[in-house]
């Protein structure tokens, strides 16, 4: 996913036109159409949020393609929402029951591409292996945020950092496995 | 200023032991005495806000040394603050005249190291050249941000890129000017 400097994903009614700030930075990496595909080849599906997906749908109706290619796309929500023409799974129950039951069985490269609140709560569950955290070189505020209610520390590992031509830096974490749950270890530091 | 990697300079309550948090970059920068020395040597002065003033001295008193050697600090406030054995100067008045009128003529290499409401307002206004965006690898879910109410976008230009062997990555902006301000601008658009 891609934020703000300040860590907002979307400005609060949901636009996204900050993302396309323009900058330079020479020494980058250059994101061509090759590069992209060698990251985006690799996945095997998206998991999403309700608005995410709304977000997606207006992107392709504007014109500006679709931007999940032809991998299954699997949308967390209780909402009744627009179908497309293009692989999808709507899903209104437990969000630890769709990724163990329904998503990990089938599909090795899982990537959960929002929003905010959904990828808050994969960190807190502790459903998430790797973030890639991408900043534009911007600041916009206010905002939806990258991670909401994550509601605990989640400490990661920095596994690589990039910059790109185009002024946006790339960090790739891994998140630490904690053996005990957040409650427990609570215990334990006091015990 | 350091943040946490979703951008938080400090918990609610100001605690700040998250920026400890552990990790091995084994690639990145050893961020050694020399190396901090050869960074700080060349600040001239700095200026922060009344709980950044409180933190210091806290950390001065639990033992932890005084973060800003001899070199003059401003604090900008309204309240009443305790002094220190450390060259200090306390502002009650606008911020932009405190940096304006007061700093800017006698030091050169200015730092604004907080809060996160005295560095949003800095950007809002205008009186800053460059960001050092610092982030430490874990979420915290929630606490004070690095840029607190900006009010507007402020496109930055990438400037540098550092990762350091404890797995801090640390990222330097310029401050794009802007020929004309906010609300003249909002004109320009609608016209």
């Amino acid at each position: 996913m891609v934020a703000s400097l300040d860590g907002f994903i979307a400005r609060k009614d949901g636009r996204v036109d900050f993302l396309e700030t323009a900058d330079e930075f020479p020494s980058g990496v250059v994101l061509d159409a090759a590069a992209m595909e060698s990251v985006l080849g690799g996945i095997d599906c998206y998991v999403m949020g309700a608005r995410t997906w709304e977000t997606a749908l207006r992107f392709e109706s504007s014109g500006a393609g679709w931007a999940y290619g032809d991998k299954p796309v699997f949308v967390a929500t209780h909402r009744d929402l627009p179908k497309a023409n293009h692989p999808v799974e709507f899903w209104a129950g437990d969000l630890g029951q769709l990724l163990d039951e329904k998503v990990k069985p089938r599909f090795k490269d899982i990537w959960v591409v929002g929003g905010g609140a959904l990828c808050g709560e994969c960190l807190r569950l502790g459903l998430v292996d790797e973030v890639r955290y991408a900043m534009v070189p911007i600041v916009i505020g206010e905002g939806i945020r990258f991670f909401e209610e994550v509601g605990r520390d989640v400490p990661m590992h920095l596994v690589e950092t990039t910059a790109y031509s185009t002024g946006m830096v790339e960090l790739r974490y891994q998140v630490k496995r904690q053996t005990t749950m957040p409650s427990q270890r609570e215990t334990h530091f006091v015990g």
